[in-house]
C-alpha cells in the first residue's frame, strides 16, 4: 500500500482540467504514491466550487496563500496563468511543498532563475510541465538517442504550429504584462524545451520575431536559428498564423547513423530513419515507454495521458531519496529554456546572433 | 446534482480495465447518472482483489451471480470472455438490471438472439460495446452521412487487421469453445457492425475464411464481399497475420457526391473527400463529436477515451425516459452483427452467396 | 551497334501516345534493338497523319492490313481499343511479326485465348500490355518476393478505383460490344494480373458486380474475393465510382515475415513491413530496378516511363535467343488474365464460387 | 509547321541527359519552335561522342568555342558544371544566341551578375534553369497565390534535405574553386528561387552555415532566417547530412485564408489549405498546370519532364516577340538568387542579419 500525498492545485482552466483527471488516472496506474486532491484554488468563488465538484478535490480556496499554510499540502501543482507562476511558486517551495509550476516557468528568464532559485534552495522536488517530454513516442527518441542509435547528431529542426491566432478574440495571451510573450512563450518554449531534452544545450540563436494582427501586443510568429554546444544545427518556428496546421507541434533529428520525425498530431507514431529510409513506428507496443500502463498494441494514448505519466513521474521522484525527476524538466530547466526564449527575442531586436550563456542559481 | 447508479462490472482483464477506467473518467464530465461503483466479479479471488483496488471498485466477487442478486446494481457491465456473455447477461436482465456487455454479444447468432430477447422481455437498456461507434471520427462519419454529404452510396469496404496471431502463446482466443470465431468475432465484429451503423443493412456476403496457424480451432482471416439492402457492395476482411499492421481498422465509403475514409491507428482523423480530393479532418474543434469532454482543438484523444464516450451515451439513455441509446449498439445490433459473422462463415463453408435474414426477436 | 527493328503501332489515343513516346525514350537509352518507326495505323485518315506527325512516325495508314504484309515492320504494336484486338493481333502474328497488345488482350476468355494460341503457333514473341510490372516499386517487390524476405504467404488485397465514371460521357468503355466489360476488364484487369505476378495463381473467386449508373451496359464496379493455389487469400475490388481516388492502384500483400505495400498514386514508393513496421521506400536508388535508365536518387519516375521500361523489356527478348520475355505478361498471362475476369462475372452472376480452371494453349 | 531552332548544348552528365531528353520530348509536344540538336560540347573527345550518340546530337565537339561560333546554333544551353557557365555563357550570348544555363547562374553573386548583364546587353533571351517553377504542383501553388487564395501571406519555409553527402566520395562538389559553394548553391539555390517566385523579394537573412564533414571545403549544411518585402518571415535549410531524407526539397506557405504545402518526393501533390484543413490535390488534372501535354488524372509525371516544359516554355518565349519567358527563371532571377545566397554566406561568418540589396544590371 503506496503512502498518499496531499496535493494543491492552483487553476481550474485548461491546466486545471488537465492536471485534475492526470491526478485522478493515477489511482488506478499502481502510483508510487497515492495522490490526495486536498484543494483547488481560483480567485472566482463561484468557478472555483464549480471546478471543485467536477473535478473532484475536497475544498475550493480562494486565495492560493490558504493551501501554501495548509499542512495536509505536500505537493502544490501551479497550472495558473503565466503571471501567477512565480509568486505562489516561491511561496510554496518556500513552506517546504514539492513544487509542479506549468510551462512557460516565468514570464522572462530572470523570473524563471527567481523561481527555480527558491525552489533549490527550499530543497523541495521541483519539476516544470513540458509534458511533451512524456509522450511515449518523445521518450522512444530520447532513448534512441542516448543509446546512440543515430550517430553523430547534425540537425534539430522544429516548429510548432497553430492558426486559432488569425481570428481569435482578445485575451490575457496577446497582452504582454499577463503573458510575458506570445508564440514564443505558448508554443516556442515546448520545442525549446524538446531541443534540450533531446539534442542539448543550445549556444547561439538568430532570429526574427513579428507581431502581425493589429491589437497583439506579443509576438504572433517568430523563426531562429539555433547552434547547439555539441554542433548540431537548425531551426526553430513558432506561430499562430498557420492555416490548416492545428496542433502541429513537430521536430526532426539528422544524425550520421539515422533520424527521427515526431508531430504531436499523430502523437503515437515516431518516424525512425536508418541509414536508408524511415519506417513508421507506432510506439504502443509493451516495450515502449509508459506503455505498460495501457492497452494492447496499436490502441492509441491520447493528449491527456502524457500528463498521467508527468505526475507518475513526479510522484515517483518524491517517493525516492532525490530531489531530481530525471526525465522531468526541472525547474533549471524551465529557467534555461526561458533564457533561450529572452536570447530569441533579444536577436529579433538585435539582427545579431545571441551567444546564449546560462547563470548559474541564485 | 445527479442521482447515482451503481454499477457492477464482470471481468477484470483489458475491458474491465477500460471499463473502469471510463466510469472514473465519467465522474469528471458531468455524467447525467453518476457510476457508483460497486462491485467487480472474477473467477479467482486473489486476482480480482488486486483489480478491486487497482481499478477503484468498492467490492470484489468470486460468483457474478452475487451481483445479479445485488439490489444497489442497477447496471450490470459485462466486460468478460465471450463465454461468459450469454449467461451473465441474461440473468442480469432478467434481475431489472440494465445491461452492457462486451462484444461479440454471443458466440453465435442464435446466442446472440437469446440475450437480445432476454433483454427485451425485461425492459431494461441493454448495449453491445461496440466502442468504434463512438470515436469521434467515426461520429463525424456518421453525420456527414446522415445530412446527405456523401450523396448516394456506392462502396463500403473495410478491414481489420492485426499481426500479432503469427507468434501468438496459445490462448482462450484460439479456441473454438471459448471464442466462438477468431478474427471473425475478435476483429470482423467491429467492421460489421461499423458497416451497419454507417452504411446499412447488409444482405448478402460471399467469403473465403482460413486457418493458417497449426494449432488455432478458429479462423486466423476471412475476406468477404458484402451487399447491403441501399444497393452498395464492398468488402469486408479481417487478419492477425499482417505484418505491420498493428491496429489498423479502417473502412471506406464512396457515394456520388464524396467520400470518407477512416483508421483507428489514426483515430483522430478522418479523411473527407468531395468531388475532387480528399482532405485531412482532424477531428478535435469544439463542434465535433464528443469534444466538449476534452481539450482545445489538435489536442488529441486516445482510443481509452471512446468507452469513456460510450458509457456516457448508456447513461444518458438509462436516464431518459426510453430504453435506447440511439448512437449506442443494441443487443439488437449486437444480435444482428452476430447473423452476418454466421453468414460469412456458411458462407466460406458452401462457397455461396448467403442471403441474410434477420430473425424477429423471440 | 545494336540492330534495329521496324515497328508497326496500331491506335493513336492514349496507348498510342504511350507507346510512341517510349520507343522515342528508347532511342536515348542503349536499347538492344533500336526501334525504327515505321508506320501508325488508324481509321480516320486525318487524324492518323496528325498523330503520325505529332508522334515521329514515318507513315500512317489507314488499314492495319498494310502493317501485317509490310515486309520492314518486325513488331506489331497494338494499342487500338478492345474490339481491334485479336483480329489484327493475330493476322500480325501470323504473319511472323512479334507482338505486343495492350490489355486486355480479349474482350473475354475465349478471345484471349485464340489471340495466345495464334501467337504461340507462331513462334513470335508476344507480350500482353500490363505496364504496372514495369513500374520499379512493383519490380522490387517482386524481388523481395523472389527472395523469400516476406515468408510464407498469407494475403493478397488490391484494388483500382477512379472515380470518372460517375460524371462520364457516353463512351466506348460503357458499351459492352466494344469494351466486354467496365471496371473489371479496364481496371480489374490490372490487378488480376498484378496478383499472378506477385503471389501466383488463382485458384477461385466469389464477387459482387455492379452497375450502378443509368445507361451503362458493363460493371461501373465489383468485389470480389479470391483463393489462390499457394493459400493465399485476399480481396480484388475496381471502381469507377469512387470520389477522391482518381487512380488508386494499390495492393497490399502480408506473408509471416513481412509485407509489403504499394499506390500508383505515389508511383516511386515502396512500403515494406518486416515483422514490426512498414518503412518508405522511395524507389529511385541505383541498385533498384530500372534506376540505371535514369537519375540520382530521389528524382522521381512517372507513369509514362514505365512503358519505356516495358519496350525495353520487350527488346530485349526479341533481341534474345528465346520467345519469352520474364517479367512482360505473355499472352498466356493475357489469356489467364481473362479468365479470372470471367471467372469474376460469372460467379457475381451465380452467387457461387467459381473455381479457376486454366485452358491448355489450342 | 513550326519554325526550327538550331541548340547547341554544354555538357553531358546529370544535366546533360536531362536537357538532351527534354528536347527530344518536345518533338512530339507540338512545340512553338522545333529544337534541332546540332551539337554536343564536352572536354572528353571520347565521352562527348557518346554522350552525342547516345542522346541523339549530330555532332560532337570538344570546345564550347566552336558551338559560339556555329551559325546553325541559335540556343545554346549550358548544363556544364558551376565553373563553367560564366564564360561559355557570356560568350554565346554575346554571339547573339538565346541562352539557357543550369543553376547556380554563377559561382557568386559577382559572377552572376556579370553573366546577367552580358545577356541583356546582348539583347537575348536568357533563362536560368530552376526547373521546380515547373513542376505542375509548384505551378500550381504560384496560380493559387496570384489569385489571392491564400489572403495575406504571413509564412514561408522550404528545406531541401539530402544524405548523400555523409559517406559521399570526393567530388568537385565538395571543393571551393569549382562549386563555389556546397549544399547552399546546390540545394539552397533552388528554395530561394522558389521563395521569390512564389511569395515575393527576401530582404534580410541570419543564418548558420556549417561544414561537418572532414575534408569538405564547401558548407555542408545550413540554416536560416528569412523576411521579405511583403511581410512574410519564415526558414530556409538545406543539407545533405540528413539521413532518411533522400530529396526532400519542400515548402510551406501560410496566409490569412489558407496554406500550400510541398515536397518534391511526392512531385505530383499540392496540399492546400482553407480554413480548416488541408487537402491533397493530385496535380494530374486536365486543367491542371502542363497536363495538356500528358495523360488522363492520376498518372503522375516524373521529375525528368519538369525539364520538358522547362524548355517549352523557353521555346516559348523565343518564338515570341518579347526577350522574356515570364515563368521561366531570368539571369536577373539567377543574380537575384546567388545575392541571397551570398548573403546567407555572411550573415553565417558576422553572425549578424544582413540585409540584401540587389544591383542594377551593369
Amino acid at each position: 500500500m503506496s503512502d498518499r500525498i496531499g496535493v494543491g492545485l492552483l487553476g481550474y482552466a485548461f491546466m486545471g482540467k488537465a492536471h485534475s483527471r492526470a491526478l485522478h488516472e493515477l489511482l488506478r496506474l499502481d502510483p508510487p504514491l497515492v495522490p490526495e486532491l486536498v484543494s483547488i484554488a481560483g480567485r472566482d468563488a463561484k468557478q472555483v466550487e464549480a471546478a471543485r465538484a467536477r473535478y473532484g478535490w475536497a475544498e475550493a480556496v480562494t486565495d492560493w496563500r490558504e493551501q501554501v499554510a495548509d499542512d495536509r499540502i505536500a505537493l502544490f501543482d501551479n497550472g495558473g496563468p503565466n503571471a501567477m507562476h512565480a509568486e505562489p511558486t516561491i511561496a510554496a517551495a518556500r513552506a517546504g511543498k514539492h513544487v509542479l509550476c506549468e510551462k512557460p516557468l516565468g514570464r522572462d528568464a530572470a523570473e524563471a532563475h527567481a523561481i527555480w532559485t527558491a525552489a533549490e534552495e527550499a530543497g523541495v522536488v521541483h519539476m516544470c510541465g513540458f509534458n511533451y517530454r512524456f509522450v511515449p513516442a518523445v521518450r522512444l527518441a530520447r532513448e534512441l538517442l542516448e543509446a546512440g542509435e543515430l550517430g553523430e547528431l547534425f540537425h534539430f529542426r522544429a516548429r510548432y504550429l497553430q492558426s486559432w491566432g488569425i481570428d481569435a478574440d482578445p485575451s490575457w495571451r496577446f497582452e504582454k504584462e499577463a503573458a510575458g510573450s506570445g508564440a514564443l512563450g505558448d508554443l516556442g518554449a515546448h520545442i525549446v524545451d524538446l531541443a534540450r531534452y533531446l539534442v542539448g544545450e543550445p549556444v547561439a540563436v538568430t532570429s526574427v520575431v513579428r507581431t502581425f494582427v493589429d491589437g497583439h501586443e506579443v509576438d504572433d510568429a517568430f523563426a531562429a536559428t539555433v547552434e547547439f554546444e555539441n554542433g548540431v544545427i537548425g531551426t526553430l518556428e513558432a506561430s499562430r498564423l498557420a492555416r490548416g496546421r492545428i496542433n502541429q507541434n513537430t521536430f526532426e533529428i539528422n544524425g550520421s547513423r539515422g533520424s527521427v520525425s515526431f508531430d504531436v498530431e499523430r502523437l503515437n507514431e515516431l518516424q525512425v530513419a536508418d541509414e536508408t529510409s524511415f519506417r513508421r513506428v507506432l510506439v504502443t507496443e509493451p516495450e515502449h515507454p509508459f506503455m505498460s500502463f495501457w492497452w494492447p498494441p496499436g490502441h492509441i494514448v491520447g493528449w491527456g495521458d502524457t500528463f498521467t505519466h508527468e505526475l507518475h513521474h513526479l510522484l515517483t521522484a518524491i517517493a525516492g531519496d532525490s530531489n531530481v525527476a530525471p526525465h522531468g524538466a526541472t525547474f533549471e530547466d524551465g529557467y534555461r529554456c526561458a533564457e533561450i526564449c529572452d536570447a530569441i527575442l533579444r536577436a529579433g531586436e538585435s539582427g545579431r546572433r545571441v551567444a546564449i550563456s546560462y547563470r548559474e542559481r541564485g
